[in-house]
């Protein structure tokens, strides 16, 4: 199995999936629509979709199966790019190499288009079916709480609050961590393993999968924000430093946020194994996510 | 039955329901949690979780049925009262006669909390059960279609993309309408009507019931918001002229406007015969939405 072109696979479809379901721009308002897919087609790496995809796929299914969940779980990710790009949060100029939302449209069109995303990926959630053991009410609660108050929100709370904060610990950063990005990672991979009909245990792998590499994931992104150009990550580079915040290099140094990115995906890798050989593609996604370089 | 009283008892009931399922104040993270529950306990009228629970026993259900829905529309509901007041949008300073969200939380936190809210009122619908007739599926996909894109969120970049615009028309600002206003009282009316298992031509009624009401809400709103004063209002009086905005006064003027919505209450109320005396709740809603002065 080629990791690249799985993930080169799963994002055509995703992004097909996502433009037959998503409003054309030239939908009534115009402006809403088109700053919608301006930052949904903005070229992301389609790393949520493709776990869940790869999810459906270790459980038995197929990924057409968890097409509903992987652009839910991307509308929602996307959604909160836009909002956390805003001028009265990270106030970011770029992402994926082009201008942000609220740069391009202004910040009253960004914010709505971010609350319009959100409200979709609920949308997205009813194109799948009901399983054995699952329904929409168990797809629903999923996403309402990876992506709600306690989890995704609480860990963007933490971020704002803690820009220039002193004091800071290890503990801190992974609240923010756990909340931010393996939430929604998490999330991605159960949803996956629901569209196809997850056991119990199974699903409980997932979770374990989700979290480790989610964790993982933003380990390698505060590694890559401190090492690689602003051309390279599409994003402004050295803006974690920049603004006061916290990272992993900058509490325990890149030596040892490398061995704990790489702890982390030993954890994800192990935590599959009762999926035997079928999980042979979210195998190479967290090998894929710990070596990559942007 | 005495309508004010009715509002009073199911404004306290939703008001209990909403303090158990939103997250308490002192929940990490504690400025988030606050934040959303300022707005929402900030006393407002509480028509639309009224409207849910009087659809519901229209339909020959309780108002403990259509509690879920209740909730729901009022997160939703108080989510983009937040979103709109921010800087970028509206820019108000005041709401229900208290500082707005941003005002007091900062307007980094009041985006994450009307996020947060909205994310929320679809796990409320989550504390309904299914019926005979619809299932989570159908309640979520009420609530996402009556917010999202071409809805609520229409109404509002519309609203926005038309300040200042020469050459108004009335068919105009009845697009804005319908999607600020009637959108959510529709759906209020439906999904308490699907919690109490509603036929499809008791469905049929409510959603033209709620459509009259809705518009005839908005028509009250401009009237109210060029003759009343700002303290009692709650809100900001003459704001929508200050800003150019389009209302039925200023394009059709007060008298004809006033006209206008109470055409509008008699096709709502000629839309609720089908349900005999049980409407008899819903009949009064109508009636008070149009005598009211705040």
């Amino acid at each position: 199995m080629d990791i690249n072109k799985f993930l080169e696979q799963s994002a055509k479809s995703v992004e097909k999936a996502l433009d037959r379901w998503v409003p054309k721009g030239r939908i009534k308002p115009q402006t809403l629509h088109e700053s919608m897919r301006y930052s949904l087609f903005a070229g992301g790496k389609r790393v949520r979709p493709a776990v869940s995809l790869a999810s459906s796929i270790a459980c038995g299914g197929t990924s057409e199966l968890a097409m509903p969940m992987a652009c839910a779980v991307e509308c929602l990710h996307t959604y909160s790019l836009i909002h956390d790009d805003l001028p009265c949060m990270d106030d970011d100029d770029f992402r994926r190499g082009k201008p942000t939302n609220h740069k391009v449209y202004g910040e009253g069109i960004a914010v709505l288009a971010g609350d319009a995303l959100l409200t979709i990926s609920f949308e997205m959630l009813l194109h799948a079916e009901a399983t054995t053991r699952y329904t929409h009410r168990d797809f629903v609660r999923e996403l309402a709480e990876a992506s709600g108050s306690r989890q995704l929100i609480a860990g963007q709370v933490a971020d704002l609050e803690g820009e220039n904060a002193t004091d800071r610990k290890v503990a801190d950063l992974k609240f923010i961590h756990e909340r931010k990005t393996s939430a929604l990672l998490r999330c991605s991979a159960r949803l996956g393993g629901m569209a196809a009909d997850a056991t119990p245990e199974q699903l409980s792998a997932l979770s374990e999968f989700g979290y480790k590499v989610g964790l993982a994931f933003q380990v390698i992104d505060d590694i890559l924000d401190e090492t690689q150009s602003t051309e390279n990550l599409g994003k402004t580079a050295g803006k974690d430093k920049e603004a006061g915040k916290m990272t992993y290099p900058s509490l325990i140094g890149l030596d040892k946020s490398r061995k704990y990115a790489e702890k982390l995906t030993r954890e994800a890798f192990a935590s599959l194994e009762i999926f035997g050989d079928q999980a042979m593609i979210l195998n190479g996604l967290a090998g894929y996510l710990l070596g990559r370089d942007r």
